[in-house]
C-alpha cells in the first residue's frame, strides 16, 4: 500500500480531533459573557492550548514518521489505526481536566490528569512502536528506489533507530513523571508537565531525512 | 473520473465519521469524575473502541478496493455514495447501544443491538456490491496503461472475483448471526460478536495489488 | 492558481457537511429506545438521507464542474467559496424540517420547507454561476497544455454550455415548484419533491470530459 | 518537508473550522420554527456569514502564502500551528458575539465584539509572521528548481516584501479600530467593520505567481 492515501485519512483524523477541541470551549459562550464569566473558564482555555498544541505537534512527528517510508503494509496501517484512536480520544481526556483542574488536589481533579497522561503515555507507546516497526522493516518497506509520485527514494536518516527512540521516549517519560504527580500530588502540577513536554517536542523530535 | 477526488472525498467522510465517535465520550465529562462515573461509562468506551476498529477496517478495505480501479464511473460513485451513507450512520447506532447495553436483556438494549448489526449487514453488503462491480467491470476501468498520475497501473489481483467475495462474506455472515442473537437472546453477546468481527477483518480482507 | 488545493478543501468542506447531518440523529439516542421511539424519529431519517444524497451529489457535480479547468482564478474561488457556504448550511435548513415536518400543514412545517427549498435554489444558482464563469473563461483558464500535475489537459465538452445550463436547471426549477408546494400547501409534498429532484441529479448531470 | 501534507492538514483544519461555524446555527432549529422565531436569530446569521467568509478567504491567503515555498522548515510548521489555533478559535468567538449582539451597548456584547476582534488581530499577526518569515528565507527554502511534484519553481512574486506585508496589514489596522470601537462603543458598529474587512480581503490580498 501506497502511503499517500494513509496520509490522507491521517491527516483528515488529526484534523478532525484537533478541531474538535474548540467544542470544548463553545458551551462558555451559553454561560454568560461577562469579563468574570470569561475569566473563570480559565481551565478550559489552558486545555485547549496545550492539547491543540500537543495533537499539532503528534501532527508533525507523525509526518516525519510516514515519510521514512515508501510502502505501508498491513501491520504498519493496523498500528497506524490505534495511534489514531489515541489521537482522537484526546479531546475527551481534555475536557475531563478543564471540567476539574480548579479544584487542584481534589480527588477528581488527579484523576482526570493521570486519565489525561495515561493515553498521553499509550499514543508515545504507538509512536514508538511504529518507529521501530519502520526501522527494522526499512529494506522491505523502501525496496523500489522511488516514491510512487516519482519523487526520490528518502535518503537514510543518521543515527541508529534505538538511540532516536530513547531520544524521543524522553517525552514518555515526562508523561509518567506527570501521571505519578498527579496521583500523589497536584493536578495543575501535572497540567505544567503536559505544557512543558509540549514544549520540548516543538524542538526536540524524530530525525527526518526532509528536515 | 479518476479516482484522486473520489478516494480524497471518501478519506475525508471516513476520517470525521471515526472522529465523530468521540462525542459520544464527550458527556461522559459533564457527568461527574469520579473512579465510580468513570468505570459506569464502560459501555461508552466499549462502543467506541469497536466502532472505531470497524470504521478504521473499513476504511482500510475501501482503500483496498479502489485501489484496483483506475477509473471511477458515475455507478460505483454512487454506490460509493451510498457505502459512505452507511459508514456516517455508524456514530448513530453506536450511540443506541452504548446508551442500553447495560440492562443487556432489556427490548431496548437488544433492539439497538439489531440496529447496529443491521447497518453492519447493509454496509457489507455494499462493499460486496462496489467489489463484484469493480470486478465485472475491469476491462471498462483500467483502460489505460497508467494511472493519471503516473503511476503503473495496478496488477490483476490473483483469485477468483466471486471466491473473493464468499470469503469476505464470512463477515458478513458473522453479523447475521449477531443480529439473529441480538434479537432472540442477549445484547452483550451480541456486542461481543461485533468485536470479534472487527478482529477478524484486522486479518481477513479483500486482495489488493499493493499488498 | 491551481485546482489542486481548491479541490482538497473543497472535498473536506463536503465531506464536513455531509457528516454534520449525523448530529441530527444522535439526539434520538437520548430520547428513549423502544420500537415506538425509533419509529416516531422517522422524519429525522427522511432527511438524513434526502440530504445525504443531495450534498453527496452536490460533491459529484462539484467535482465535473472543476474537472474541466486547469486553473482557477480569484473569482472563481469566490464563487465557490458562497456555494460551500450554502452547502454547509443545509444540515441547518434539514434539521429544521425534520423538526417540523410531523405536522405537515402547520405554518411551521411548510416554512421550514420552503427555507430548505429556498436554500436549495440558492445552492443551484451557485452551481450555473461557476459553470458559466468556467465556460465563459474557458480559453483564460486551460492555456496550458496539461494541469500541473502533468496529466493531459481535458478535452472539450459536447454541447452549448448554455443548453447544458438549461438542462441543469431543471433539478432548479424542481427546487422552486417545491418552494411554491411547500408555502401554499404541504410540506411533506415538498419533501417528496425534494427526494426526487435528489434521484434525478444521481442519473442526469453536468457534461464532464472524463465521464 | 515538502509542503504538500501541511497543504493537506491545513485544509482540513481549515475545512472543519469553517463547517463548525453551522454548529451555531443547529440550536436554532430547536427553539421553535415560526416566522419570529426565525428573524430573531439574525445574529446567529450575520455572525455565520461574515465568520464564514472570514475563514475562507483566510484559506485563500493561506494558499496564496504556502505556495510561495517548495519546502517548509519545522519553524514555519510551529508558525502555522499556532495560525490553525487562530482560526479554530473562529466558531467560539463567533458563537460569543452572536449570542450578545442584540444588547449592542450591553457590556457583555462589547466584551464579546472585543474577543473577536482581538483574535482576528492574533491571526493577521500570524500571517504577517508566517509571510515575513517566508520572505527572508526565500532562498533556504526554494533550492530545488522544481517542487517534489515535478511542477516548476514558482516565480519570485513583484514587489518588495515590506511593502507587500503593510498593505495586507491595512485589514489588521481595520481590526485594530474595530477592537476600540467595540470597547468605547458599539458592538454592532464593530460587526459591521468586520464585515467590511472580510469584503477588502476579498479583492486585496497576498501576491502570488500563480495569479
Amino acid at each position: 500500500v501506497e502511503p499517500r492515501r494513509t496520509e490522507s485519512f491521517s491527516d483528515g483524523v488529526f484534523a478532525v480531533a484537533i478541531t474538535v477541541l474548540v467544542f470544548n470551549l463553545l458551551p462558555i459562550a451559553k454561560a454568560g459573557i461577562t469579563p468574570d464569566d470569561l475569566a473563570t473558564a480559565w481551565p478550559q482555555y489552558a486545555g485547549y492550548v496545550i492539547s491543540f498544541l500537543t495533537i499539532g505537534i503528534m501532527w508533525l512527528n507523525h509526518h516525519t514518521l510516514l515519510s521514512q517510508a515508501v510502502r505501508v503494509d498491513r501491520t504498519c496501517l493496523v498500528l497506524n489505526l490505534f495511534l489514531l484512536m489515541g489521537v482522537v480520544t484526546v479531546p475527551f481526556t481534555t475536557a475531563l481536566v478543564a471540567d476539574t483542574i480548579k479544584a487542584s488536589n481534589s480527588s477528581s481533579a488527579r484523576l482526570a490528569a493521570v486519565v489525561y497522561g495515561l493515553l498521553m503515555v499509550v499514543i508515545s507507546i504507538g509512536f514508538q512502536a511504529i518507529w521501530l516497526y519502520l526501522s527494522s522493516h526499512r529494506e522491505a518497506l523502501s525496496a523500489p528506489e522511488e516514491r510512487p509520485d516519482g519523487s526520490p527514494r528518502p535518503p537514510q536518516p543518521t543515527g541508529s533507530p534505538l538511540l532516536v527512540a530513547l531520544r524521543f521516549g524522553a517525552g514518555l517519560g515526562g508523561y509518567i513523571v506527570a501521571v505519578v504527580v498527579a496521583a500523589l500530588g497536584s493536578a495543575l502540577a501535572a497540567l505544567v508537565i503536559y505544557g512543558v513536554v509540549a514544549v520540548y517536542y516543538l524542538f526536540e523530535h524524530l530525525p527526518g531525512p526532509t528536515d
